[in-house]
């Protein structure tokens, strides 16, 4: 039957072992987006086609965080990434949307290293804006597609609960 | 007119001085949800009743992460939690809440270090069931309230855009 | 005639080379323990089987520090681990036995990760602890077995002075 | 009833509100011992007339890893530690004595800081020195002393089963 | 006689203590620059006037790297920055330079942690700029001026050796 | 045109792809210089000759950044470093050189952690030395070779504006 991976036959929480898995391309792509007040994307708007600091301090703060992801997601494999990603598209009148890529020659996924740049990028956004907008939300934090492993390619599809 | 603190009159990013301000009890709560097929949430649930291990492991990532957060959002002040707390409910058919708190005396305000912490429990929980299920989606990661700071106390509405 | 592998010829430390070394698996398993009161193993031992908590965090802290090791071991090199794992033996009257393995396919030997992951397994067993026992002790660090490198396998044996 | 104060009253993790505990001068004292062959204990014995630098070494990362226990012990606190030392007492012929101090104007003891100075140095002199002898073992991490604290002064005793 | 104060009587490091000085206002500006070819000089000026990344980038990586001063410098005191300030000026026809401040209501004095925002700053416009111009030389990294300590304020003079 | 490889056609930062870059032993050889008044430079040298702490501190904390280094330069790549060494020479009447070299079998440059080695032993003097000394200036932190990239070897000349 299906298990969660990360739990042995007792429960208890241990890294899974990859060292006979192949070392294969993979990569990972990841979203999520910023809903803010009409107010608070003005001035991120304005500042991104004047200074761009806000979506600048957002993507570098995205890309330190995937390779900070194996310190923080307890169960993850420390690996070393090739490349990394972070875009952003406004979305007027009022969100931001994130995108990201995480690539690595190895033996294990990049999910979690697209997932917390996106989470990374977004919590930067609301620091950056917090100001003018406490009540901001960060929604629809997800994988979007996975290739490279020996589980077979993931995209994210249009039919489901989630999708 | 209402700017970005973080970006001074040329919009260049710089950690904003706290010195001047006074140093006080502070306190925010954020929250986040994780929405999962129900096969992911039987086995999470089955393994909260009888080893606890998943939601264990996110909520002591989810600490760590707290105390991690000036390194992960590039113009956050350092500054020495008090109490750091994080707690989840199941809510059948298929999602997990999270709700964190954290504390601190001082001159500044904490929400950015509940609001990480309640994500990387998210992600963490991601990350111990993507076996299962990759179509998992993070969603509502939002400050609920916050209390301490100059600008007045923070509780999160009921009518607008975000709330 | 042998040298400390670490200080060059002018006794300077120093990280060796370690880039024309082959690639092998290698494993290495440590131990520890935390010998304390009776009561304070009591409400361990009361906890780990209702709750399981304080285990569960000293397993988690051994395994987020085998992925810092290179950072608290200054000559240390940095590594991808592709497997963690701790365990823990509850021997009573009054102590907890700690087990540990570290496994790479890399050129260099994993002991020094899997006795970090030990020694801040059984640091976190003392932190959760000491409210009730501050006279707890650590003892047995020590290095089990190690496979894979080239100058062979090492057991530890059962005569001489550490045996 | 005494209760493990890291776990609340359902047993899950927490990091405890210090917000209300007075600030003051707190201490706390720690130390450990490696016990190595003969052999290992002359090359490094000589190298410390000489040399010094496997144990400047270890003193140096006793002291990083003493600024680092939050980020190990998932329940620490950040704080500011005021001053950190790292003593060694070369004990022929073959054990090496480490003693700590961790020092602090705050809310919460110093314990964790001085016991994880004394095992990371430990540590560090095992990985130097492993080349010669992987039987090397880490014993007595414990606490000596404290002093500070609202529970009063600790002294490690001389009679129950730790002391 | 004057003594190195990182350095005990028997010339062994340790963290100096700080607990007993008084808390005050301490500020400290820092200076580097960085000299290149024309030619990177000329894409990095292009960069700045259309894009800013190239400065946006290394202004983080500034203001994160006085962050982690007391990880990368061992016997740096641990220290909550109230505000970190990286600015540059371009100098046609080949110099950028860097300015740096950092502030704290504290024990110790922050002159380190303007001197590291100054060199990370300038090693991250190295590693940007340097598919073009691997020649690239950073000097003059330097303390301008220190306040708040009660050692008295001090002023780079313009006279000296070094000034 | 030649471009800045950390930029996109947008002029975004991004980590660049190395993934199909061919995995080769690449060196890189650093140097850096720290100027300082007499006084300072005499009592670093009786150090030297008879206790050797600040350089072997320098020398740990410049090892230890080497492996920090792609957490303190945004857009650099975590790697694996199969060694690097830090040299000091004392230049009378008032200099110390440091030379630093990394190696690594892998998929990009290690200039940048040969660089990171040399600013921050040269910080870490800087910082011990002082209170002696708040004058002292960081010069000529520059690429000495690279070699075993595609681009070719890379040898500092002596001709050119920087060199």
């Amino acid at each position: 039957m299906t298990r969660l991976t990360h739990l042995d036959e007792h429960g208890k929480a241990h890294m899974v072992d990859v060292a006979d898995k192949p070392s294969t391309t993979r990569t990972a792509c990841a979203q999520a987006q910023v809903t803010m007040s009409e107010q608070a994307f003005q001035l991120l708007n304005e500042g991104t086609h004047k200074k761009g600091d806000v979506l600048a301090v957002a993507r570098i703060a995205g890309i330190q965080a995937a390779k900070q992801t194996s310190n923080l997601i307890p169960l993850c494999h420390p690996l070393m990434l090739t490349k990394v990603q972070v875009d952003f598209e406004l979305c007027p009148p009022n969100q931001v949307k994130i995108a990201t890529l995480a690539k690595l020659n190895g033996q294990t996924g990049v999910e979690m290293e697209a997932l917390t740049a996106a989470s990374v990028a977004a919590l930067t956004i609301y620091d950056m804006c917090k100001a003018v907008d406490k009540g901001m939300v960060i929604d629809g934090v997800r994988l979007l597609s996975k290739s490279g492993g020996k589980s077979g390619d993931y995209q994210a599809g249009s039919g489901g609960v989630n999708d």
